[in-house]
């Protein structure tokens, strides 16, 4: 028998890494690999006095108390937006899917910054999505060469993350971020802007959202509350530009309906409480500890081995090695000896501008496991150069 | 500005009906439109001793305990299902998206019953399908017919609600059922069998799901717990033969990475509790009665105006209206005098078959505003009709 599957189901690709990964679940392991928050750190989740209100089916669009209060953070990051644009989603994650569903014939071309966030990849390449990667440096993408790209291959959309960006922890200066906006506004090409990252923040740094500097551009912005609370809940959101809303809001109907509502509940409930904002800086401290960990585990033992910059925010340390390295033997090799991190390759939306490099996640591991994998990991590479 | 949105998008359909029924929601309206559970039969959701173990992400394919609960179940419908060969989805709606993006190219061709579930029209139609309508009877779809469409369209597959189905309420023979899985199994055609009402039954009925007895053809058994629970919760699941199940997982991470992993929590403890046994049999013993308050009205009222079938299980009365009128045109009536229901012909996957009609919920009225209700609608159809 020969199964007729779509072509998008022909260009679901295996995921090596996922296989390997899965080890990192084994007790004993320290882990650098995912984009995890620590579960220490998690705010306990209390239903008392929510469930019962919230058994029967809901809105497409989300809980109005939840809705409100995420149009009032936007609002506050300079963003010009109601709570008639917002949408909770199944997390954010779902949010690239939707924005997949909307924008992304097959062949349809994407930018998007090289590196960038995997599961994107993942995504929007089911729906047949070509890529062409943007040159990533430290203090975001180069506008001009935004603006050559654009003129040449006219794309769907531009796809970035341009706060603590997963996987480079990078964040754009406020100069680029005005200078992108104006590219998009005069080229009127529609901005996703991925933000999950923004308030795990450790040192002062810009970060207004590029969507806040729009004046005329559709945009999709993505929101997360993984990383703040609890990512077993799965609720995310977008806020969109009014043209592309209506549309949003019929493929997420068709998708799944609605959001969970016990989940939206809480999160109403504990976003709008004094709780929030002592939960937000407590994490944020134990996070910047891990991050100082990190940074000294690297200058003690990576120095000669890659480059890199402490972020000021974020989940992530991004390091470009110095060697020419096979970062999946030493990912096995590690593995082996109860270290995982993720490879740097597959986050390259196509070969070009790809460079051996290592994710560094340190918000899951406890400070003295973070000196301890980080010497091992050097361990391995001095040993496998020699 | 000339907004480039995918071919897919194009294919949003605006939903009248939707926007009418929003109406629904004000207080005083009596409403068969829904295909809702009555709140006040709904479970209390305790998630006491569960929440905090469950703030992590989790497997994309959902949470061991549940998925094993759910294997026994289909096992003990007849079904060769292991514990590998279930996804937990956010909701069986998004089982349905999954089916579209895993078969579905422009243009695909895919045969259901005429009527169908309006949201798998919306779902599938987004990814271009095409669909052709199997004429449905009482006691199922005609297996001669679906072997004929079968030669003719070589469909991606064929969708079939087999048991209570929405929105007719009918039940396929157990004849018809094995007949349609040998036509399925000769010309190796793949089956989904939507099947969320199976346990909403008040009169014994031949039910095996037809996936039981495929020996040779692809399969995909969508699930829900929504009408047996709380569908706040959007926890839902599939199973699927084997050569399927991996890209279904991929498709899965790539939407939305998993499932809510509260609402799975709480839904193992519940279905695996004894409490689950009453709460199942109370909830059925108060939609027979309102099954039983609705046939006594509508014997009353529209003898002379519909041909009808008390349903053996599951939520809804269809009507064929002996007369030639227009049901929208009702429907605005009806709101006007504080009564909803759903016009039958947006059921319709084509305009073939289709012919006036309504569909009447009777699990979310309370009866004696069914029979109050179902007065009404009869009152208005005997005006229009003079």
């Amino acid at each position: 028998m020969t199964l007729r599957l779509s072509r998008r189901a022909a260009r679901l690709t295996s995921s090596l890494i996922r296989d390997i990964l899965q080890v990192t679940q084994r007790p004993g392991v320290i882990s650098f690999a995912g984009g995890l928050p620590a579960t220490e750190v998690m705010p306990p989740l209390n239903f008392e006095g929510l469930a019962d209100d919230y058994r029967q089916y809901g809105p497409s669009e989300g809980e109005p108390a939840l809705r409100g209060l995420i149009a009032q953070k936007l609002s506050g990051l300079g963003m010009s937006c109601g709570v008639d644009q917002i949408l909770v989603t199944s997390g954010s994650q779902q949010g690239v899917d939707l924005v997949g569903k909307l924008f992304v014939d097959e062949d349809a071309k994407v930018l998007l910054e090289a590196p960038t966030y995997l599961a994107t990849i993942q995504a929007l390449g089911v729906y047949g999505a070509v890529f062409k990667g943007l040159r990533l440096a430290a203090d975001g993408i180069d506008p001009d060469e935004l603006r050559r790209a654009i003129a040449y291959r006219r794309p769907a959309f531009v796809y970035l993350i341009p706060t603590f960006q997963n996987p480079s922890g990078f964040c754009y200066t406020d100069e680029i971020r005005r200078a992108v906006a104006k590219v998009l506004d005069e080229t009127d090409i529609p901005l996703i802007e991925d933000d999950p990252y923004r308030d795990l923040v450790y040192s002062p740094v810009d970060r207004t959202p590029i969507c806040a500097y729009l004046e005329r551009a559709p945009w999709v912005y993505l929101g997360s509350f993984s990383k703040l609370t609890a990512p077993g809940l799965r609720v995310g959101y977008l806020a969109s530009s009014r043209e592309l809303f209506p549309s949003l809001v019929r493929l997420k109907q068709a998708s799944d309906l609605h959001t969970n509502r016990i989940g939206q509940a809480w999160l109403a409930r504990f976003l709008g409480s004094t709780e929030f904002d002592e939960h937000l800086a407590r994490m944020n401290r134990i996070y910047a500890e891990r991050r100082d960990a990190m940074q000294a585990a690297l200058m003690r033992h990576f120095e000669a081995l890659a480059e890199w910059r402490a972020p000021a925010g974020g989940l992530f340390f991004w390091l470009r090695l110095t060697c020419e390295c096979d970062t999946l033997a030493l990912l096995r090799q590690a593995l082996e000896r109860n270290v995982a991190f993720m490879p740097g390759e597959p986050f390259f939306p196509t070969p070009a501008h790809r460079y051996p490099s290592l994710r560094l996640n340190f918000s899951h591991a406890a400070p003295e496991n973070i000196e301890r994998g980080i010497a091992l990991l050097a361990e391995i590479l001095n040993g496998s150069a020699e």
